[in-house]
């Protein structure tokens, strides 16, 4: 008796406990995928009878900050820390190095994520949906359409902007037909211009002057461990990489600190030109240069950078570049007139080959 | 002109290759649900014009012989290995400590689970279902039913069996509301009699006489890390518990001699009676004794044996009061007349508190 009481008890505050809200997240040093994805999922938590926040692991990047100003959403909080007895849902990731130090302990009620395991642990059981689209927010306009759910012009302009972001408007071959298709659907639902969006986003993106050198390299940086080395590798977005070249010397010394404080074995920086379909790779070492030299079978210039035609996205063309170099596959091969096939790199997905332009307008 | 003709033969020569059939596969030492569930998602795959096949990692187990045996379908054949150049589909698990040695080298095409994460890195991105439902069945009909899919009786006849047998005809406390609505629907759909088929297979689960002392131990069996320890965990779940308690000696012998050959800390077998609602444990060592009195706050005899009421399942139950135990939480408190409350060693889920029993029939 006095145990079944017990038990009600117990059962009565979990049921109190369970009112405290998911803390969702997505990784650090969030982009616009990572951020819009976690205001939306908590917005479908809510539509499911969990309450929910959306946090930040980190600063927004100006193109983050220039969307959550044109739609009129508020900033999330920052988020610093977790313990077991927090419950998250974690967003565009499920790589326990991009999260929070003690996110494997806490209690992990949800991921939605369109990347490669990377060898998270959870407590518990948990619901995990994970997809080769071109984004979360892809992922998420999936699961409203399938649960039903009227999704706001706000909501719909959110998932629209991880998108356009992390497809760079349909130009990185991690675009899939679907993304498109999903992506006209959300701007009507928006009532947005979708190139013109675009074109605001790419925009906020290239003012970049008042960060530093070492912000730069940070914007969007992820570590990988690569043929028994820790590389960071860097990529610098942008419709005018004139604007960030000219600090070329600066960023080279920013990253030979970086390198040494971080312990990192090398950084790669890479200056993906969206409009031109191609990255400027800028080496702030001999082993970077050897490393690029390698994976792409390049001759980087005595000014220490070398033009990468049609490499512009990290997860299909620049770590599986490295990758196949490490296992000693033969490098991939520029011709400055056709794009990299991705195929070579990542031979996986379909539909790699398509020139996955415009379309939409 | 050279690179797109070559371009081209890429990726006819990639449309050739992705007709070789994905493999499908559950976990080492597989039970039902990872093999009935291999044979269900291939099947999904096929109707998804992705061409699959489903595959064993091991001896078949009385109860799934049985089944298979019943619905008058295939053994499926052993797999012995796989390598960078297979594409496979996982099922009922992603731990990489349950699958074969080259598994992350794979292409993973997609996994359907209801496990926590176990740190599975792949070499892509990939599908993931992950759900806290009580079998892969339960997520496999869930997604057949999503996608309006006709479910012919014999693939339903299979969910309905990882359903009864991963829950135990509704009495683990994995079971959720969705299982049991899921196995009514699967039930009619496979034109069986749901408890009929239950007790067939509780039958043929409980006819272990053919089977040594050790592989009595292996039958349903998986390793843990827990506490700095490495710990096998092996349940026998039966209707008949005498019938293997007999051999009591023998199954000590041979977890003996097995800790010693496979490196282990300790082996902890439960002998899960499931009319009873109840485990019997089995000590092996004076070190599994402790564990298991500090665990459980329960004495074992002077013949090394303790009954665990309302202890049946090792997801929910044995794993986590371990891990309560190891990370210095109070034990669990056992009362003769009580179920254990869930509650207590996992705490996250709803719906533990009910008595999750018959109600179909």
């Amino acid at each position: 008796m006095l145990a079944r009481l017990l038990a009600a008890c117990l059962a009565l505050g979990l049921a109190r406990a369970a009112v405290s809200p998911v803390s969702v997240f997505g990784h650090k040093i969030p982009d616009t995928d990572a951020i819009c994805a976690a205001i939306v999922y908590s917005w479908e938590l809510e539509c499911r009878g969990i309450p929910a926040k959306a946090f930040r692991l980190g600063e927004l990047n100006p193109e983050t900050a220039y969307v959550l100003r044109a739609l009129k959403v508020e900033v999330p909080a920052l988020l610093e820390s977790v313990d077991a007895h927090d419950t998250v849902a974690i967003v565009d990731t499920s790589n326990p190095a991009e999260l929070l130090d003690n996110v494997e302990k806490a209690q992990v009620h949800s991921i939605v994520d369109h990347h490669k395991f990377c060898g998270l642990k959870t407590s518990a059981p948990l619901e995990a949906d994970i997809r080769p689209l071109c984004s979360t927010g892809s992922i998420l306009y999936a699961r409203a359409k399938a649960a039903g759910r009227k999704v706001p012009p706000q909501m719909a302009a959110l998932m629209l902007s991880c998108i356009l972001s992390d497809s760079l408007e349909f130009r990185s071959p991690t675009t899939t037909e679907l993304d498109k298709q999903y992506a006209a659907e959300l701007a009507k639902l928006a009532r947005l211009d979708l190139h013109a969006h675009a074109e605001a986003m790419l925009e906020a993106k290239a003012e970049v002057g008042h960060l530093s050198p070492a912000e730069l390299v940070m914007m969007d940086s992820k570590v990988f461990e690569i043929g028994g080395k820790k590389l960071r590798i860097s990529v610098i977005e942008t419709t005018k990489p004139d604007k960030v070249l000219q600090f070329s010397n600066e960023l080279k010394e920013a990253m030979i600190t970086m390198r040494e404080q971080q312990q990192l074995d090398d950084i790669i920086l890479l200056v993906v030109d969206i409009l031109q379909e191609r990255s400027v790779f800028v080496s702030s070492s001999e082993s970077a240069t050897k490393l690029v030299e390698r994976a792409w079978q390049c001759s980087v210039g005595p000014d220490g950078t070398a033009i990468l035609a049609n490499v512009l996205s990290r997860k299909k063309q620049i770590v599986p570049a490295f990758e196949s170099a490490a296992a000693g596959a033969p490098p991939i091969r520029l011709e400055s007139n056709d794009r990299v096939e991705p195929e070579r790199a990542a031979p996986r997905r379909e539909g790699f080959l398509h020139k996955v332009r415009a379309g939409l307008r």
